[in-house]
């Protein structure tokens, strides 16, 4: 019995997110039974991040026991034909028994893609939110530097989650302005060792907040402070999310 | 009655292309169906460029006529709401009644996206076509040298096409490397006055032949100079294929 590691990247638009349940497709579940069909044998993969519906990836990680005999680096080409052309294993490896991909650690990268002209181009309008107004992203990248850091991002936790510690590092968030090829198109990168629920989602709400100027960005570090989800932006959508990387540390 | 100009974006995927027909949707008859509920008139638009199936769009062009009272700007803002998603008029505007969006000069830039890595991501495989092998960019570069100019393209030209010269004017063609964020992918952009039938995905395919070093950089010249399409490239697969842009030059 050996473990092996995958980088999985998916379109999240058509699935109920990563974990398994009972009431919709998820990217668990369409693994265990691909995995299952093509190892011959029953797998349960462990997923590292349990994604939201509709969020996207390039590389979430899952680790998954087996026997087979196919060379570890060969399981990606061995399954990708099985799989629905939303999901694609990048990359499979062997790891030692005991990697979580959980607890180990490991630095998480997310982008969230934001279109701020008028009119959403559609081969866009599954892979970025829109917000069609002027946004200031000088002032979005000061607003940067009040949430990098180790703090309490209570306000950057959906109100339901329970956890027994809001603290989290937060190791960069850049504003990436424009690029030649995708113009009108915002992209926010955030760096860290672990987020709480929808924060992700929460940090790029409030940094839009401070982009139409509903408030300076020096009121970032205020809202922080305040342990008050309720001080914070909306949680934006998760089409304009995608797990970039999870990166492990050891 | 005034003749309208959209500037109109679509994802072709779900498309027979943009010209109707009897047996599939097009972008033409979406267009014609639409505008006609909205406006409450019979309209029939005349595009500028009749993409195939799966081609998308940031820019193609159509005119229509109309008595319409909504003024001019203001139609793409009425329209798009009844629109399916995957189509959007961008803008719309004014145009003399005799502007004919073929029959006008103008310059058509066209993008063709190219993913080389192993193994595709998934939130790329309805754009870009997977060429997955390492590919000399500088050759690829050195390539696009001979095609630009005003050349008989006859070989770049599907040969079931019927013309009455195949003579063009290519004023560029360029090859765009990775950058951040979409990384192992890279963007042949092509600029013309006109273009013959599937001329630029051929131009691709040809500079696909020089990028994996199947012929050197000035065997293009060659394949011009034999007006031979089958000395020629593949025509490379349509969902790579972005109609960017048609500047009108008058």
């Amino acid at each position: 019995m050996k473990r092996y590691r995958l980088t999985v990247a998916y379109d999240g638009t058509a699935y109920h997110g990563w974990q398994e349940q009972s009431n919709g497709i998820t990217i668990e579940s369409v693994l265990n039974e691909t995995l299952s069909e093509v190892l011959k044998e029953e797998i349960h993969v462990i997923g590292a991040s349990r994604t939201d519906a509709g969020v996207h990836a390039y590389g979430n990680v899952a680790v998954f026991d087996s026997e087979t005999r196919i060379p570890p680096e060969k399981i990606s080409y061995a399954v990708n034909p099985y799989l629905p052309s939303d999901i694609r294993i990048m990359r499979s490896e062997e790891v030692p028994a005991d990697f979580h991909p959980r607890f180990t650690d490991s630095v998480k990268t997310y982008e969230y893609h934001i279109y701020h002209g008028r009119i959403m181009p559609p081969t866009r309008r599954l892979y970025a939110h829109q917000v069609p107004v002027p946004l200031n992203l000088e002032a979005m990248a000061e607003a940067c530097r009040y949430i990098i850091g180790t703090h309490d991002f209570k306000c950057f936790c959906a109100a339901k989650a329970q956890v027994n510690s809001t603290v989290r590092t937060v190791l960069d968030v850049q504003v990436h302005p424009d690029k030649p090829g995708a113009e009108e198109e915002i992209v926010i990168e955030v760096k860290g060792e672990g987020f709480l629920y929808n924060m992700v989602r929460i940090i790029v709400g409030t940094l839009l907040k401070v982009g139409v100027q509903a408030y300076p960005p020096e009121h970032v570090k205020e809202i922080i402070e305040s342990k008050d989800r309720r001080e914070a932006g909306e949680t934006v959508p998760a089409k304009g999310l995608f797990l970039r990387e999870i990166r492990y540390t050891k």
